[in-house]
């Protein structure tokens, strides 16, 4: 088995990034995510601070638009404010919400030209359609990992365990997109190992620390571990069961340093491009 | 084997849509649909007219809008034009398009609240993110006559042939939604009929006539016909072989007289849907 460098892959990305980035403001556009930012939550707070210190590391500005208590409407309304500013390129807004509100519900009023983490159902849909348009970065980064590593996507047997709409979905489709035979399974999946074991390409997105053990994986699978659980000692541990899985997986992501990182840089790698497209958009 | 009547269920729905139209004209709402016709195909005419019959027939008035070779431009006009009409509830733009032009993009211009086909992506993003919305009519006839069936959809292993945007993915979306395990296969998959014979139930969305034979179904699955292909003396054959699946199947959809009523029937449910939705939207 051998694990699938995530900070590699991120470290590729954002070079990228920062040449794209470079290249802007010598054009005199100065790309700028805003995110906003509607809970006290301090891991949240931890997280939105390191997405911060990537984009200033690669020459993207980052506004953090840390609202108090807010209601339904004053989210709405700073996301409209923030998608009708010229000088903001990308927008996302954070989670956990406030009791009551969903993402879907507010996503809708994120420009999709704005929409770097595909919080707005039209993006959904774009990405359904097989149109141009931002995945939730999360997605986008399962996607990522899977195209740089040496493997076939086209006729492959993918099983995407997690039906959310910000990674189960969206990475349905993205894989799909690509040709892949994809199984979507979740809570209410009968012989969920079996299934599972079927798969070539592998996506764990439930958010159960560990629950994808070595009975779940068909030998030589890559296994693309999207789980974050926060340990009791402030550690991170993904859906995967790493101890068991890694004899008997082809390529695994680990948790930390997999999917996460990458997902970083694609929210970086969509803000240059939306940055990009002002240019014919406005 | 017991056929599942597709007439049956189209007469039930156009029941409760004649009710339901009656109530909107004694308010003062006149429910109307539109159909952009942009090509003189002759098959689509008389399919334009079928639905045009089936609508006045249940008290909803219908406007087919004929457009002689238009370009993109035209036919993106007249669906904002007839999105911005008040008088008009659904709007359907009827394919095939002239050449170049994609019902993803034209879908675009269609009001969601008047998208009574699930043409705009949009519509399919809210449907993917749990929201409603209208999906397109023959994805929702699909589980519409799945869900009169005396069978579970949670837990159930369901099987989509066909990743379109029009039908294979809504309707892999839907079940879904259903919390069925769904897999959907298409002409890059491998080893077809074995995952199929995985299948409890089955939707056939290829276009192939009589593909989906005896060795793609489990015995005692429901088989969902949604193929339409015409015959050589003008007739409709599906994408099912009914002579070698019908012994093997528990239930399965006849062409015709299976999913295409129901399809038109969802259409006719979706425009006093859409009228109704005019009292609080406009």
């Amino acid at each position: 088995m051998s694990d699938i460098d995530g900070r590699a892959v991120a470290a590729a990305l954002r070079a990228e990034v920062a040449a794209d980035a470079a290249r802007l403001r010598e054009e005199g556009i100065v790309p700028t995510l805003a995110v906003v930012v509607p809970t006290d939550d301090e891991g949240t707070a931890w997280y939105v601070r390191s997405i911060g210190k990537a984009a200033e590391k690669e020459g993207i500005d980052c506004r953090i638009e840390h609202l108090k208590d807010p209601g339904r409407d004053e989210i709405v309304a700073k996301l409209q404010e923030l998608s009708a500013d010229p000088a903001v390129h990308g927008v996302i807004c954070q989670t956990p919400l406030p009791e009551g509100v969903t993402l879907s519900q507010v996503g809708g009023y994120i420009s999709p030209y704005k929409d770097v983490d595909g919080a707005n159902s039209e993006s959904l849909g774009r990405l359904a359609a097989g149109l141009r348009t931002f995945p939730p970065a999360t997605a986008a980064a399962v996607l990522e990992l899977l195209k740089r590593e040496d493997l076939v996507l086209d006729g492959a047997k993918a099983v995407v365990v997690g039906r959310s709409t910000v990674v189960g979905k969206p990475a349905a489709l993205l894989l799909l997109n690509e040709s892949a035979t994809v199984t979507v399974c979740h809570s209410r999946t009968k012989e969920l190992a079996a299934v599972c074991r079927e798969a070539d390409v592998l996506v764990a997105a439930v958010g159960r620390a560990g629950m994808i053990n070595a009975d779940f994986v068909k030998p030589g699978a890559t296994v693309i571990d999207v789980g974050t659980n926060p340990t009791a000692d402030g550690g991170l541990v993904g859906d995967v069961d790493y101890a068991s899985v890694a004899p008997i997986a082809g390529r695994l992501t680990p948790v930390p340093r997999g999917v996460g990182p990458v997902t970083t840089a694609i929210l970086l790698r969509h803000t240059v491009i939306a940055a990009e497209l002002t240019k014919t958009h406005g």
